[in-house]
């Protein structure tokens, strides 16, 4: 797509400032702009760019007050990262689907395969498999038995879906990714060794979801583990078995649930976090990298911090003063000293 | 399977509380019950569920004590876990194993294979290798050069096992794991450049292990990586050149042991849990989730906690206090100014 | 190889103390050293096993003062761990390529692969590809459209390489890493429902660089996600959209860098650190096992600790009292009591 700062802004409801008629083909970075693109500028930390960028157009937000003069012509959005989401949409090249199976591919003859959809070298697909419409399936990919995957669905190369996984409409899975392996369950008998219990369950996906590259869904031990419409899942994510995640919550990379706890609808949860099995976070809760969740948070929309998390500025306070105890102990010794030289002469 | 609750009885030594003749066909979850089905009670947050679950059976533990009628029929069992691993095997369907080689596989002619040991679609079997019988080797496995596997052995998709690796009888390895990856040796020369240490030794797993989906095994430098006998290893856990783990020790999701480290029998190690090189951990050690373990822990049976981890009630007492750390340095900065005042006024 | 100690202190530019005839042919461990074999003995916590290794040779630093008679033939040299590295490509079994592609592999015939570059079983190779010579490309590796990989590149088993990724020379790749999944980019809309942001850009790899098993790596939403020359990174790690890291930073397991931050040159990162988005480290920042950093380093060569991460050795005296906090609360609990009991006499 090429098109005119001016056509531009139509297309996200936003407002020129400077030379409606500049020319962008595509998108660049503020920092090293590229003339006949167009940046954008959201984190405050970036604002120093926008003054010699050499970008064509940049989007800025409708409260950005520069303060110094600019000289690219920007377009003014209500929110930057949606007008962004919309226009690299338009810039992408658009990846024309047609249905074609590989002839690499293993597909089992009881498999059914929507309009549109395309499945690709060495895929394995195994029996009683349903597919919907215009979904792609890259090469490496297996899927076990009795999977059902929705439409529109992308499963980028090497992901591994174990049997009776259930996939919605409209998700995005990144490479290498295990969906429905068994979960972590074991018996230890008296002498301590462990009796593996079976995992009989399964994996449920909603709609609209992504998942990060070697992230892995353990199946549950009955009953389904089930990731919400909407969820987004960043890479090398832990997912134990008969855990459920609501709508619309977002986990960063390398975070991981323990079994059968349940996670809220729009929470967002930072990389590293690790969550103990067994408890219920209420819905929004928010939660900082690499904290540790040891009990359920039952008050909506509250911030957490540490090992076992604490309330998030409680933590910052309590932190603020570890950095300082070698101090403190210090000052606790003056004062004993003070003191006794204090009885001593009184 | 279908059996009624007097004779699920007679197969794990328990005792009906209720209805002998109660006929049920699988497992469910107690929260949601389902007629005809059998549950379990273990976890005493799950009590409340048994009063109305619609489930036909529960399983329950010989010394649960009901604080209100229980309408459903019970099976009371000294060990509720290993009661349930005994019958989850019963319900799930014996996978009747018959041996086969697909066509779109690559092995090669000089591969030994037992009987009744299937090879699935697009597996690659390398030279001089050996596997056992009664193995399943999925769909796009890798087995490099002058690998070893034993008996009743299931790999799951798009393992990844190098060369000269050894796997014992009865191992589960679940999808995209990967033995045998050169550990993460260099030198540093004088310029700050790393030059690679050749990693020749190799990864020795015993018997009756699990290893979970995406999880890491480097082989060794010289010698093995060892994993010894019953060992569970849950998912994204990585395992260093050198290190050995002991017989029947569990260590869940996300956990990174480094180079060198011998780990005890029988530990229980938590996720996210970051064990230094070169040093020992007793038999019997367990350490909570997210702990660093920075030095040897030489006495058995003890619990661990925090980063570099200390002594778990020391840990928890000192985090109490962690908490009020602002309060403190109030007090502290209180009564500083009392003996201030008390000087000057005597 | 077979070689005396003699020959072998002329390669490594050692010294012989003992017997320079003695012949080895391979490498072992000191603690279970084997007759015929070199070791070696770099950390001080293994020096105990020199006085009865059963190797025949050992590896010692110059300054190693032995504290009583070693019996062993010795090789000083200035760096143990160079002189191994050296010894240890000298006996591994050269791996001889020859040009050869795989019947079972997808080629495009676009692809153009360089000479003695061979390409193993199943690869998948999409269009558009450019790969180097001496290369090999083993089993279940998918390259997707428009990568550049360099010469003498080795990418083991299960490796995904997302569209036009670039790789540079002497690279090395372990089983089942993904280079190029979609970075972690969505814009929240009024609802509270993201919308993905499409990642157009890429991942550029330097030359030299070694990437561990089942390591993610990001491409950028533009621009790139950029590898250093000679970076080293261990298992498990991930790579945020947009990263850079400096040349010879070598980063350990289950690290992760989150979005568009900047690592310099010659770091050394430990396991399962945590680095927030959008900062700067400098240049030999040193950062400990399982930190967090929050915000940008800009003093070269300094060293880290803890969550958020400060100075090392503040992080150290902070945590020594930490231990105590129990004692500390009382200590002035017991101080303000013996003040009031003060003012109340007085």
């Amino acid at each position: 797509m090429q098109a005119s700062a001016d056509q531009i802004a139509k297309i996200i409801n936003g407002k020129v400032i400077g030379d409606p008629h500049v020319m962008v083909d595509g998108p660049c970075k503020i920092d090293d702009g590229i003339n006949g693109k167009i940046s954008f500028l959201s984190n405050p930390k970036y604002a120093q760019y926008i003054y010699d960028t050499k970008a064509s157009v940049v989007l800025v937000s409708d409260d950005f007050v520069p303060d110094q003069d600019v000289a690219v012509t920007m377009i003014s959005v209500e929110n930057v990262y949606v007008a962004l989401a919309i226009l690299m949409d338009k810039f992408s090249d658009g990846i024309t689907l047609k249905s074609s199976f590989a002839k690499s591919a293993d597909i089992d003859p009881s498999a059914q395969i929507g309009d549109q959809t395309s499945v690709d070298e060495q895929v394995i697909i195994k029996n009683n498999v349903h597919i919907g419409m215009h979904c792609r399936i890259y090469g490496h990919v297996f899927i076990g038995d009795n999977v059902r995957i929705g439409d529109r669905v992308m499963i980028y190369p090497g992901v591994k879906i174990y049997h009776n996984t259930v996939i919605g409409d409209d998700v995005i899975i990144h490479a290498n990714a295990v969906l429905g392996s068994d979960g972590f369950g074991f018996a230890p008998d008296a002498d301590g060794r462990y009796k593996k219990i079976a995992q009989v369950g399964n994996v449920v996906v909603g709609n609209d979801v992504e998942i990060g590259a070697n992230t892995t869904i353990a199946r549950a031990t009955m009953g389904s583990t089930t990731i919400g419409n909407g969820v987004k899942l960043d890479n090398l994510i832990q997912i134990a078995h008969n855990v459920s995640i609501g709508e619309h919550t977002v986990i960063a990379a390398q975070t991981g649930i323990a079994g059968s706890t349940k996670i809220g609808k729009r929470c967002m949860i930072g990389g590293q976090v690790g969550i103990v099995g067994h408890i219920e976070i209420a819905d929004g809760t928010m939660i900082q990298a690499q904290s540790g969740i040891a009990s359920s948070i039952k008050e909506e929309n509250s911030k957490w911090y540490g090992t076992p998390a604490i309330e998030y500025q409680n933590y910052l306070r309590s932190y603020a003063q570890f950095r300082r105890l070698s101090d403190m102990s210090k000052q606790i010794h003056d004062l004993k000293k003070t003191i006794d030289n204090f009885k001593s002469e009184n």
